[in-house]
């Protein structure tokens, strides 16, 4: 068996996306032992800085040990009993993930399904509340990898705790991104990625859960069906006892705690309008090569951007040149969408300018391989970049 | 914020183990994409390895995305039901928290109790089958990391499969620091971890399911209570498909290649050679320096030395002491050890005799410092190490 030797991609897709050099330098620090005061001291400071990422003053705030779907778990097997009723947002692949895990634990998923590439509104949320007013718990994904959608969330916690219920909201193509707002949205019980916009590996699930989620948790009639992620015996590790439940997977915490140092030090409002500037510039980009964008502009992710693929084009194998000659990764769709939409990542380290410049002209390269030329796009990103940096971006 | 900067721990507690270099290094390799072809083949590479290591020709083998407790998990929630009856080997934390995680999804957990230290005998699991036929499956931890036992398995499988049952098997502490020997035992359910004697870092748990519990999975009853760990929806990730399940830890998956790659580069048979001779040094040494060992020799763990400590010692003290001046790791017992033993590592990379001696030299100063004067036991773990490395070790 040879050593790796790994070829790098520009991950361009919807994560993971581009890993910074000293966050992957981190996860190769000295293993210590995860009853280290060495190492307490550095999990105070992930902690610290995921609180200030959520927005939140949440005293239960840490890394899950598990990828984002872990997170997904972790708010479902605690938070929900079984037949309780949960109303889930299902607008994508993400928002019927969850309702899967409501109903694999024998609670009742109430599906407020929405056309893939739209968002769910207040009065349909209201609506479906005043049908089961049992409701314990609603959960909504906030931006839908699937479908490059950011699911408008003003006034959703209001009406969710007006009737007694909780707010779960699945952050993972969002947080590092664009504001997360946990305690101004009033979000009770909120999961991520690590792969996505803080551009670390992915393997750990940023989580915050509420003050009013906590009681609901006291109060469960039933045991959490799980070892692994029963906050009540984990919860410890990650508070003032410091009281050893599972291994945690350390160099992973050494890759987090890097990539949310980097992200503090560039400022998170700096590092949204970053996302957002280059975002635009792309959509500028692939319009002008006359390409349709999937979401409307009112509720597109900048995170995410998916792409409608002309007919004719064998999308295949557009992906595998690229990835193969170009060096670079984007995604198909998944589930309804697959083979319709490409989907472009604008996360992290990877959300720059020349990263969506070199894609805007490979892709174009790939298609002329295709007998379909196209116009540039190069120009039309740049003025785009150029019109909205005066808005502040470096 | 700083940059992280660790500094460097000699880990001879029972997990994590030194990690080499090189597998730190693979760590910070470029980060790609969780369906990249390029990934799939070092995924192929890390499945075969495990296979070897394992000692298995299973066609599920691969890693869980979780730390070893990830394993106890995934096993559990596939291969019991609510209503099952399990029996579960308790002698110690690790069996404890087995039956655990089998009352909490709603099976009956019939606890084989064994004094911690001891190791439970077939004749009494042939009797506890004999009052239980209705049991579906038993569950046994081989190496006890909190007691340092290694439990006899030879017949175990026989017993077991003829009453219908299905064994699952606990390699969190074996697994690369001695044989396991999955298909030649016959063990059916076979989790681990990868801080132990394999030398990665925390967070994945190697896995691996015989045929015959494949069969038992196709005939369940009930849905499994988990979307992250249902075998049926990830295998496809794992096998020749690659479905997309959950996005795979890949940087931790490089550090375990490299890991498995190391095992195999130094002989599995070496490897566990170079176990049990510097287990038997330490032994030497700590036995003359006035020790007394918690386990029988008969059924003594290489990988996890488990010694009493004597009366008047401030043992917390001498652990911190051995951390801060020493910057070695040690621990303590847990759960009714708590305070009665310290657990010492001889696992994977750290298994050298160097290390031994040089815990034994800083291990009597902590001791001098308490006013307690102990011989050197220098000399008498050289000698056994020269005595045993006759047999074969370098």
């Amino acid at each position: 068996m040879n050593v790796l030797n790994v070829k790098p991609r520009l991950l361009l897709g919807p994560g993971p996306s581009p890993v910074p050099f000293t966050v992957r330098r981190a996860m190769s620090e000295p293993v210590i032992g995860h009853m280290d005061p060495q190492f307490f001291a550095i999990v105070d400071e992930v902690q610290s800085m995921l609180r200030t990422v959520f927005g939140t003053a949440n005293r239960l705030t840490l890394p899950v040990s598990g990828t984002g779907s872990a997170g997904m778990e972790t708010a479902i097997v605690n938070f929900v009993e079984p037949g309780d009723t949960v109303i889930v947002v299902v607008a994508g692949v993400f928002g019927g993930r969850i309702a899967e895990a409501v109903d694999k634990i024998g609670a009742h998923a109430v599906r407020l399904e929405v056309p893939w590439g739209q968002s769910a509104s207040l009065e349909q949320l209201k609506s479906l509340l005043r049908e089961h007013p049992e409701t314990r718990l609603v959960a909504v994904v906030m931006a839908e990898t699937s479908t490059g959608v950011l699911q408008p969330l003003t006034g959703w916690a209001h009406e969710v705790h007006r009737m007694g219920a909780l707010l779960l909201v699945d952050t993972v193509t969002s947080l590092g991104g664009m504001p997360v707002d946990v305690d101004t949205q009033e979000f009770d019980i909120v999961f991520s990625g690590t792969q996505k916009c803080l551009s670390a590996p992915p393997g750990l699930s940023p989580f915050t859960v509420s003050e009013r989620a906590l009681e609901r948790l006291d109060q469960r009639a039933t045991p959490v069906p799980s070892w692994y992620f029963d906050i009540a015996a984990f919860r410890h590790y990650w508070g003032q006892n410091r009281v050893y439940h599972h291994t945690a997977p350390i160099s992973m915490i050494y890759g987090l705690h890097e990539a949310l140092r980097l992200a503090l030090e560039e400022g998170l409002n700096e590092r949204y309008a970053r996302h957002r500037i280059v975002a635009g510039a792309l959509w500028a980009g692939l319009q002008a090569m006359g390409f349709e964008l999937l979401v409307d502009p009112a509720i597109r992710l900048p995170s995410v951007t998916t792409v409608r693929i002309p007919l004719e084009v064998d999308e295949r194998r557009v992906r595998a040149e690229l990835l193969d000659y170009d060096g670079i990764e984007i995604a198909g769709g998944l589930g309804n969408l697959s083979g319709k939409i490409w989907r472009i990542g604008v996360m992290g380290h990877g959300a720059r300018l020349p990263n969506m410049i070199q894609l805007l002209v490979a892709l174009r390269q790939r298609l002329v391989n295709q007998g379909r030329d196209v116009p540039s796009g190069v120009a039309a990103a740049e003025a785009a970049y150029r019109a909205n940096n005066r808005q502040g971006a470096k």
